[in-house]
């Protein structure tokens, strides 16, 4: 029985993405090439302008995919979970290279003259929720707000992350991500809820 | 009379410098260069090569530069400066072309082909030496390391600034700026101190 031509176009454009953030993700934004994009998906032309008329859109959509490429197993809920993501990332950036890809062309976006903060506001929107849970278990402190610490983590975050890139290759972003926490936990949850918080390993002297 | 060789040497890599930054602002770096830099320092062929090979040594010169570009008039000592740079940079980034262009050389460089944190690095340790005086005068929680946490600060604020430049071209980078530091001051100094440093206002309905 032939697939239904609505599916096989939905698995298209996937492959098609994936093909593409493959591509930015070895190539960078400018050393790529739509051409380079359908032959790695192995995509006809016709079946590439179907999708995506332009490099610019099919890099809109990888950023786009962001939230899609990255599988988060939800564990905790509440403070503890804002934490498990941000570490997540940090191995999905060091192992996955469609979420490396992904975030490198909303990093980069300047470079080809791109100014858009959608990514940026969906990871903060993913953060919120996550911080409403945490406000409702008490574990937030009463001048914390919730989408203000959002807006605030997602800069202070990618920052860390392009900073550990520029470095070490990403080699030390989970070092650097505990650090972080370290020092923002003190302004956002009272003594005793930060002591049952797992947070992983700095890289300092001092312990954790 | 003749103004001495280095002299003028020194001038001409000044003026090659400042017509880079513009130009590198202006374009992007894929969309610079040497000769649009050339033409817009004024200087000759031989004069461009005798100081920059190319425009990838052009775009590293340029990112070296940055602190040059910055002209912080330092103010009070301990975190208090440490503050106070953090804001006046953001003004800088809103302002001044030269900072704005190095900034974006080194936040974009891995779509040129560039993994260099020298920028980080010298901002880090500029950082380090106003904490440790901030260390000296009791205004730090034993619980920081200086170290770590003046690569926290350069993460965090790098992201910060760039979140804020594709939200609102910057327009709102202080607002942000001061947020930053509403949460991470409790992490790192005791309330006594807190209570007299100025960190600008918030963006959110709380009161900074």
């Amino acid at each position: 029985m032939a697939e239904p031509k609505q599916e096989r176009a939905v698995k298209t454009r996937e492959a098609i993405l994936y093909a593409a953030a493959e591509i930015f993700d070895e190539y960078g934004y400018s050393g790529a090439s739509v051409s380079k994009i359908m032959n790695r998906a192995g995509v006809t032309q016709g079946g590439m302008y179907f999708h995506f008329k332009s490099k610019r859109s099919l890099a809109q959509a990888v950023m786009a995919s962001q939230q899609d490429f990255v599988n988060f197993p939800m564990g905790e809920a509440g403070l503890q979970r804002v934490i498990d993501l941000t570490f997540h990332l940090a191995r999905e950036l060091q192992e996955n290279v469609l979420v490396r890809a992904s975030i490198r062309l909303a990093v980069e976006q300047g470079e080809f003259g791109m100014q858009d903060d959608t990514v940026y506001r969906e990871w903060a929107d993913r953060l919120y929720t996550y911080l409403r849970a945490a406000r409702e278990r008490g574990e937030l402190l009463p001048e914390v707000d919730e989408r203000e610490f959002a807006n605030v983590l997602v800069g202070a975050y990618s920052g860390t992350q392009l900073y550990s890139q520029v470095s070490t290759g990403r080699a030390d972003l989970p070092e650097r991500v505990a650090s972080l926490w370290h020092y923002l936990l003190p302004g956002i949850t009272p003594p005793h809820v930060r002591a049952k918080l797992r947070t992983g390993h700095r890289r300092s002297g001092v312990a954790a």
